[in-house]
């Protein structure tokens, strides 16, 4: 067989409503294809300066050490368990998902000893659950959990959660790779220690980027550490040296259009405000649930409160093949939504809308097409339905946005 | 003091001649910034396979694993060490410039035993010192060495160092992060195990991403070790699930746009051809380095075979800033250069030449600028003397190639 000619790329045109990467603003997409620069040029520090100043806006911090590390959101939640936890170190941590076993699995990768707290999936970790593991292991250091668990769409009380790990003396690390920018995300009110996220969520930037902050507490401890942190490429104590200090020395070379693209993404979110970002993201959300409600489809994630407004877990009806909605949704109508991961797969499926997804009319087509394949595939829907019943939700929330502003006048 | 409001960066426009990253062809930049689409996409997954295709091609390998590790060349180099030393490990690790010295930090981190084998910086890596330490440590399981010293500007003989770990039964891990396409590496031909590279050099993509080769010897050695790598994100037991596998399974999200333009890079090489590009750098070189000897310049490396076609590194020439000459050049001409690392800093520039960025153009563009600068300084060139050498070179190799082309036919 003679191997096929290869040619230039050229992706399809997709509509992104899976677990990320969400679509990207064509501002942020033009800032990336701008000439590279070296890492080291005045013009390219300058503008670190800035992508610090905007990453704590977003985080609603003001922690010196806040910066993107050159890595996926992975990558963020690695640099925060080698660096903060050392050989023989308890580490409590909670999976009520996916991605808290990811942080049980670099416990251990550390050698430290993860005291699990389980809890269910589609319910927010119990602070009661927590509280009980740090009286029962008052050597405890660490309390790590997941702000926005993405592969239910449950969101968990971080502030109580801190509050729990701060009064038995734990430091917090905090899994924010969806939360931030699409739910409140509030480090310093909260008092959150080391918390990592990922640029190709709620930021809708190209995949790749890990913002991450640090207090100083985390700082103490890891400059302070006698041992040597296990990994060369994210020992905090060297990458201060790049990101931290104001005499910069070369440690990696930072991937730069990724960061021009990041500063493009920060600047949109502070452009449009973080309050009514999170009000955006929630507003789509209630016009998408209401349409899903109008299908009669159900959450995985019972209590609204515990809900993400911008990814969505709901559960694949009975009967229908859940493979097959998904790949008719990118094949007939460009539209990616994403599949149940772990214990979940096959049972569910998860909508996102972040970010710049997160608008009117990716919630229309979404309606529209999931209820023009499941009518097809027998289940009982009337087309037209779930699309009614979004447009009222949100002509219901415009009453309720003017009544509001009208009473506050 | 009121903060700065920020708004969009707009990087200036520099020749980039340093130690990478190199300019980025506009068909790579134009790449990037297509619309992302999802990591499992048919798509994607289709792309994924030519480049892996693509990198098999620029590698010079038919190594089954060989693809782009989602971080920056640091990245790839850790990702040889965590998967291939388990604590204890012997490694022999020679050392004659920065990178081999960072090697050393990686073995040591992952709790093996270097083997430090003391190179002179801008000398070549000596076989018969690898031999040596290898006789006198039967028990040592791996030689690890920079192809190409972008510190120091000096290749070493890859094909050597591979035969003679070989025949001490060891496995080679190879840093190939700046000779990849700007001078010969044949990773089948010569036999190498574990290959690494960077994006930013002479393949001119954007910084951020470390393709890798692992002959099956490598994989054999991770898929049967019984104790756990030390890192989640570099395991490669985790990673062949989506990169070496027909069935992919989600692991951690890709730099999808940058793959995009990696895509796009390699397929620019391959357009050319891997020969003409390492001949484009090799006539570029000369030039470049026939204007550096009309102005009286040296090279740290001495011996015109050890020289690396892609970095020149050039001693300062007494009573000269150093610092000065590289932000003139910076601020009046917007020529990036580089300067020394570790104990080289302050005593050489480093002129890079490194794949879109090589051509006739920035030769004669430096140069003159170079000139210019120095001449101000009081350092004895006659203005032009070098530009004319350089033209001189660039005819000289025109007339040898037709000579060359005429006793073939
Ligand atoms: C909650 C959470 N944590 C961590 C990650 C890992 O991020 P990445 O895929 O960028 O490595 C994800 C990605 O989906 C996530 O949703
Ligand atoms: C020989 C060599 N190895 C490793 C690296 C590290 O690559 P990166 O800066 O992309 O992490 C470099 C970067 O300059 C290099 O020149």
């Amino acid at each position: 067989m003679a191997a096929k000619k290869i040619s230039s790329f050229h992706p399809p045109q997709r509509v992104l409503m899976g677990p990320g990467p969400s679509n990207i603003n064509p501002r942020v997409l033009a800032a990336m294809s701008l000439p590279v620069i070296g890492y080291m040029d005045p013009a390219f520090v300058d503008m670190m300066a800035e992508l610090k100043t905007l990453l704590r806006y977003a985080f609603q911090t003001d922690n010196q050490l806040t910066y993107p590390i050159s890595g996926p959101g992975s990558v963020g939640m690695e640099s925060c368990f080698v660096n903060m936890v050392a050989p023989g170190d308890k580490v409590v941590v909670c999976r009520n998902g996916v991605f808290g076993g990811r942080m049980i699995e670099n416990v251990e990768r550390c050698k430290g000893t993860p005291i699990i707290v389980e809890g269910t999936w589609g319910e927010p970790v119990d602070p009661n659950a927590v509280e009980d593991a740090l009286k029962k292991n008052p050597d405890a250091r660490i309390v790590a959990f997941v702000h926005a668990e993405t592969s239910t769409g449950c969101v968990s009380d971080a502030k109580t959660l801190a509050e729990v790990a701060h009064k038995h003396d734990c430091l917090t690390i905090v899994d924010a790779v969806t939360s931030l920018a699409g739910c409140p995300l509030k480090v310093k009110e909260w008092d959150l220690d080391a918390v990592y996220s990922a640029s190709q969520k709620c930021l809708s930037c190209t995949p790749g980027l890990s913002p991450v902050t640090y207090s100083d507490r985390v700082i103490d401890y890891v400059t302070g550490r006698k041992d040597k942190v296990q990994s060369w490429f994210m020992d905090l104590n060297l990458i201060l040296n790049y990101w931290g200090h104001t005499v910069r020395t070369y440690h990696h070379t930072a991937p730069i259009n990724g960061l021009f693209a990041l500063h493009e993404a920060l600047l949109l979110l502070k452009e449009e405000g973080i309050e009514n970002t999170w009000a955006r993201h929630q507003r789509h959300y209630q016009a998408l649930k209401a349409g899903f409600e109008a299908m009669g489809l159900k959450f995985l994630v019972k209590e609204e409160k515990d809900r993400l407004p911008q990814i969505s877990t709901i559960m694949v009806p009975e009967g229908i093949d859940e493979a097959e909605v998904r790949s008719k949704l990118l094949s007939e109508f460009n539209v990616e939504i994403g599949a149940g991961l772990g214990p979940l797969a096959g049972k569910v499926w998860r909508f996102g809308l972040m970010g710049y997804t997160a608008n009117s009319a990716n919630v229309m087509l979404c309606l529209s097409a999931l209820g023009s394949i499941l009518s097809k595939m027998g289940y009982p829907v009337k087309v037209g339905e779930a699309e009614a019943a979004a447009h009222q939700s949100y002509a219901n929330q415009h009453t309720s946005m003017a009544q509001k502003a009208r009473s506050r006048s």
